[in-house]
């Protein structure tokens, strides 16, 4: 199979690479605004070759969109328009209820699949796809009742040689659930690269101190805004919902510290240590 | 030589294993005041034997403290008390200012070294303990003026040969950026953590979704209360003054969000991005 991915960037390159070893697909073809992007990514053997999205649509069946979420609003409609019968058309963004509801009457809704891969890293460009990053990772597929039985058919059997477990999703729930398990992840560390820059004058003081623990907290910080803004302003509601949580968690732990109530303090971390059962 | 480990969890055990292996002392006694840490740590061959204190201090010339930094600070006017003048005393605490001024007057002041490797894992207890968790890592030596010059010099020469990187400071120092590089990260983790629990009812969704970048923030949510709270305690004014700022930092990003102002969330977004120059 021909595969086209659009976007070759940390994820399109990643799922480049790895269609291509696990057989899913023989060829890949790029489509990228940024020609430098497409070189790049053709040097590196991510894709087989660059090309138009027109071009694309013309010898592949599958077609993933690996944009961010406010180019992916634009481009899927017209995609839409033009795709044939054989095409089946999957995205990869983190937000899922806008696009849903603005292709909900397409005629060719069917081709569609609205997946979101939970995998990534903090890097972006081709440059940063790497092997193996969905391997026993989640992919979660959207709003599947939607989608034709053989376009489904085709993505679960590709997510099955990825060697991914398949969740299934509606839309408004993986809004909501993402919005915990990752878009907050990164506000909070975004935020705190900036409280550290802010406060922290002595700059080389923190490249010496910094180990693990603040490394850990602080990596997403580095992630792109092209990416993040558009995802953040598409689940703004529930975005807002939970940084107002733990805005107020964190003044709770401000003011247990404040009044110097220790035995509080020791109890809220006690319940926040709860997190080990549920995390891997 | 024989060294003496006051606390056989993550840091004082894997430093027994570091010491040994590294050959900087050749046998290892285990001090705890838990009988069965003391036991893990044996049956884990970090230690040779457990012992008492007072057995301890009569066979061994390094003594390395590893304890709460409230433990700390009962056990070291106490343990200088009754020392020799051949002894060394090293800490490993997270916090250095409190416990520098109650011992500033002993007449054995100089045989006390104040340290504190930037390394460590979530997890405690003796089974935590682990090889190389030092390497490349710093070591901070505090108010190395105040230390006698061949307690230093073999503290010193223990560092080199653990293959870590030494950096001097003062107390005060110390525990101004401690804070920015490790205790705000443990205070925002554990916030995140409280958020997701309190507002994620599902909390399989949370199992099923989380990937690498909620991991990364909220692990060390998993760390001790026993550990942490002696910590926020002793460094609370610095402590408070970086959750300020921290808290200050989320509202502004909440309240840009609110407004629907992303050409400035998409700046701020920027200017946190700068970590990346001074993150390793």
């Amino acid at each position: 199979m021909i595969a086209t991915v659009v976007g070759v960037g940390l994820i399109g390159g990643s799922l480049a690479i790895s269609l291509k070893e696990k057989g899913v697909a023989n060829w890949i073809i790029g489509v990228d605004h940024s020609q430098e992007n497409l070189a790049k990514a053709q040097e590196l053997k991510i894709i087989d070759e660059g090309s138009t999205l027109e071009d694309a649509l013309q010898r592949s069946q599958l077609i993933i969109l690996a944009i961010p979420v406010d180019a992916m609003l634009k481009a899927l409609p017209s995609i839409l328009d033009k795709i044939q019968p054989h095409h089946v058309i999957m995205d990869v963004g983190s937000t899922k209820e806008k696009l849903l509801q603005l292709v909900a009457g397409h005629p060719k809704r069917g081709r569609f699949v609205a997946a979101h891969p939970m995998a990534g890293t903090e890097y972006s460009g081709p440059e940063a796809a790497v092997r193996n990053l969905f391997v026993q990772k989640t992919m979660v597929l959207c709003d599947v009742k939607n989608s034709d039985e053989d376009a489904l058919e085709l993505i679960e059997s590709m997510v099955d040689k990825l060697n991914m477990r398949l969740v299934y999703m509606n839309a408004e729930e993986h809004d909501l659930h993402t919005a915990y398990v990752s878009h907050i992840s990164h506000i909070t560390s975004f935020a705190l690269a900036l409280t550290v820059l802010e406060k922290e004058k002595e700059q080389g003081r923190i490249f010496e101190l910094a180990s693990g623990g603040f490394e850990s907290t602080v990596r997403l910080a580095k992630s792109s805004p092209d990416m993040w803004v558009p995802i953040f302003k598409h689940n703004r509601s529930n975005v807002l919902d939970v940084l107002d949580e733990h805005i107020h968690q964190l003044q709770q732990m401000r003011e247990l510290l404040a009044q110097e109530d220790y035995d509080t303090f020791y109890k809220l971390i006690q319940k926040s240590n709860k997190i080990r059962k549920i995390l891997k």
